[in-house]
């Protein structure tokens, strides 16, 4: 690698992929040499995001046009719709196979196939790359990460509700059956679709739940809680809508185990935590508010008791298109070329 | 009383107060005869609510000023603030005994005044009248609202969590012991009480969580779902705050009892609101958006399965200054007066 | 006529649609009998809006298997996208002749062909209707409208800096070759069309103008413009979009002439609009905020003095899809059906 | 100065307090070595703004308790409220004369003491300090700040409007009786103040002018306009408010003079900010939204055709808070301090 990677992005005329070269532009040790889009191609970057305007960037292209070998990539972000990536990722890994790729689709976050087919309704079209795949929640699968090939980035609700909860499931504080996670997320977690569920007049000035009792992201949950905890777990999750841009924050109800109370969870978190960059645990009695972690890559975690005996609320917060998905691909990029982890995603948040 | 009721709205410079005066304004039965406002006395009400200003109001005075007997009232809206009401209520009954009550402060919703003595960290000023006071929320204590001379209105959350999970209490279907409500309000909830917290920059764009462990509507939710129960209930109760104007939004998470699935809650809340003029049951499966609500006095309730076996999420929805405040303390008014109870209140929803 | 006129709304499903049947609901005088939406036609109303769930409406039917003999209809409000109701209504007048109808899109509201054809890139499909329709601002046109068969509802846009400018400009108090409309619109305005530039994290947070110096409304100025001052106008509009759902505001600069001060224009509106229900002028020196007519029929408009010598800036204010499409349009209604003007429209603006 | 300088922030729980620390944490050659803030001393930052809580950062102190020579500052930014800062700076200068500072408030915007009396109601505390104060538009003083001592930092919306306007004035190229400026900003344009007709619910789903005739932005602009023209100018000017956090977007409505039309008013921006790092002129006939410069210090201009011959629109965008006020007010420091203008401030636009 040059002192600078050579990094593509696939799908930048989406959220995330902006996001992702909003970041990049100042990542001082990586290069954006290639942006596609499939409807877009042709287009300037500027036409699809104008507050590119003032930058430097490749021109749209589509992905059937690339010619991978010439473009000579070190890197590789995948924002593509769910399910698409699959087919993408094989034919990158057969004409450059020394390339990494960071998935920021749900197309490799789950390591079984057949709770892939379970939950996506298909076989999975690339099941060798399913089983390379490393999980990529940084904080959890660290080493993994820094020797993976192809890293599935972690999705913008699931983060949030493990940062929180893998501590306290690998420490057995916690009772296993009755979680329950009440989600709220901001607009942009749904992405630039085109839906008439997201004009703004149907999203302003309201709230809702969606997705009860069969979002996917549940599958994401089921995997990574029942390894932390070494048995199955099932948890409760509801996700809702939030008329923000930005944002996604997790109530989580927990019972302590064993006479833990809040207090004692409080102290898992913020030793689990104390070294970590990107996650910052509150004072105890305190919780976050989506509106402070803007725009940056940090995780703030807040523990409260409850007034019921043994139990808990714990709170955590994050931006969805940073810690949640674009600012955490690159923090799992850091680490698959053995750069500093923190690098280029030093933003403080933008508030108010 | 007159073919149309003389009304008095103390406090009327307030949300709540405001939505009072845009309710009574239409009111076939009502006439508005007393505006109060403290520091806003002299005042016409377009000068403090400037979309008044095509009706023809009384002038806002100070309480002190009112001339009770004169005023000749037929029901008083008491919209003051909380711990305000208590003395202003026993004056005025000491005054005009026979005039009606609804307050829609906090003040006489506990009856119990050792309850009320520990939320409120103080004693009751008027203990005899909080004896006297019938708790408002009209689907459950209609009989003894007809019959009241003063009425605690409910507050905005707890109108929100008391509709859905009183029938499911008096049914015995669900478990008491494993009740969690997550709760979210518009800012309207909050008042217009000026404080650097409610300032626009401080809540748009985000979304957190307050009062965890010790909000004072707990108080009322145990008061009411013991009393449904006929034994002790204490719930888990966590508000949140959407940046939006108006509408609550409840999440409720129960677990069936004695085999009770989510489809049996959805046909016992189906049957106990068939008649009922403001609640709404959806269809099983689907669950309100408060947006659907905005401005009406209607109450949307929803339930789902959970996808772990024997649990339902149960979702409720309303506008915090109608169903939640003022449309309720009308609906009051018209029962105590004898008149039909939905007058004045049929405004369909504002959507968008 | 019986006691209710049977009513007609084609196009549903859209948000003027959508607030015909609101206004409609609590009528004293008026029946829904009909409904067409194309794409979702064999609905409810409900599943389209859900807040008309507790109401008995009929399904939604594609216009093109109405029978109109059969549906008996004394009006017809269509709410259609511009150029597709030109067909629709020569049909209508085609098989029920005496009917009345009132057009919510653009495509009657020019009188000349000519004019329709440059703003509208092809020849109108129904001339003849073209020239028998009467434009519909009540205020202005109160006298035609009464004897109408076909009103063509004014724009949003031009309602607001028509109710404001035409008595100005009758009165010859203004130059009229310097009016300058810088009006704002919330987004509601656009309709429920889905677009990318209009789903929620494109339009939160953020203001912008568009359509400069080619917005269609223009042509509908220029017209009542020049009718009112009986020599051509042309005046400079630049239409923007505020992060909100309902509202437009017109910030409108002008000159006096002969002398004429902010003080004049003034007294000239304040002796216009004396006695009508739905315009309100406020003190000199105030301006008017959407959100005090958000949800009823008013328009308020206030004139200040610029701090240059003989400038005057003229503010209005309305509700897009009240006085600024449905709420007109039921005004049309009543004075078609030689009902009272104000019938079904007499709600009081929704704030907060 | 020492590789970093050292910095102080008096006023640091504002918005542009708290904005010059988020740029400042980031800017590689600044120490923040001083927070001040009168009603928050004692605490942390992190109280006073979370976002914080991640930084080490000094405590907030009052001004009275500084040490001035002790504190050995290199630059200090007062973001103080108006007509506090002259004591305030007669002060430190008083102390130690040689450091730098830059004023945010608008103490010392205006040259002319009769002037300053005019608008702010009393003579100036410091008319001394106001005689050498420079004002800190860089584009267009960029000589004059790097020697200054004292610059006084350019209000938002005389940025805004300035930026576009005074290279056309200068080139005399517009008419200079006719300039009509209509400006809307988001809600932190009038910083953190704690006041009714700032709270959520008074500003949400609304929109409204204000100041009208009479903004004491109008002083500045006045002045500035003035000075580029060679003879008095006096413009038109309307504020709005958005319901938004950020930005600030100016539609300028100017008339050619001598034949000049919008196009060649886009020939002269495009020429006069070709080398401008915070100045982007859109293609003709663009024009700009704020969301595509929230966070960042960029300005976007464009200019579009009227349809009345003569006469163009000029729209101008940036966020309030960066380069109409804490942006800008580093920008001033790096000239003052020989630093590369633009170091700390590559920001890109946070767009969703």
């Amino acid at each position: 690698m040059a002192n600078r990677a050579r990094v593509g992005v696939l799908g930048a005329s989406g959220y995330t992929g902006a996001e992702l070269v909003r970041l990049l532009l100042r990542h001082p040790r990586a290069e954006i040499a290639l942006l596609t889009a499939e409807r877009r191609a042709g287009l300037e970057m500027r036409q699809v995001f104008p507050q590119f305007a003032p930058f430097a960037l490749p021109k749209l292209v589509s992905i059937d046009d690339v010619d991978w070998l010439g473009a000579n990539l070190d890197v590789i972000f995948c924002a593509l719709p769910h399910a698409t990536t699959q087919k993408v990722v094989s034919a990158i890994f057969g004409a450059i196979p020394a390339t990494k790729v960071v998935d920021l689709s749900a197309d490799f976050r789950l390591g079984d196939t057949a709770a892939y087919a379970k939950w996506y309704g298909h076989e999975h079209h690339a099941p060798d790359l399913q089983k390379q795949a490393v999980y990529g929640l940084v904080e959890v699968h660290r080493r993994d990460i820094k020797n993976a090939h192809l890293v599935a980035n972690p999705g913008c609700y699931t983060t949030t509700a493990q940062l929180p909860l893998v501590p306290l499931i690998k420490a057995k504080a916690i009772d296993l059956d009755e979680i329950v996670i009440d989600a709220k997320s901001g607009m942009t977690g749904a992405g630039r679709a085109v839906k008439e569920s997201m004009i703004f007049s149907e999203v302003s000035e309201g709230f809702h739940a969606y997705g009860i009792g069969h979002h996917r992201h549940m599958a994401e949950l089921d995997q990574e809680f029942s390894l932390a905890a070494g048995r199955e777990v099932t948890v409760t999750f509801t996700p809702h809508l939030v008329p923000m841009n930005r944002g996604i924050l997790a109530t989580i109800y927990v019972r302590g185990k064993r006479g833990r109370t809040a207090e004692d969870l409080h102290a898992i978190l913020l030793k689990s935590y104390a070294k970590e960059p990107f996650v910052h645990v509150l004072p105890f009695g305190e919780t976050p508010q989506t509106r402070h972690v803007r725009g940056s890559n940090m995780t703030f975690i807040g523990v409260a008791k409850d007034r019921i005996e043994g139990r808990a609320i714990v709170v955590s917060a994050l931006d969805n298109l940073v810690k949640g998905a674009s600012g955490q691909a690159i923090q799992n990029m850091n680490l698959m070329l053995g750069l500093p982890e923190a690098m280029g995603l030093e933003q403080v948040a933008l508030f108010p």
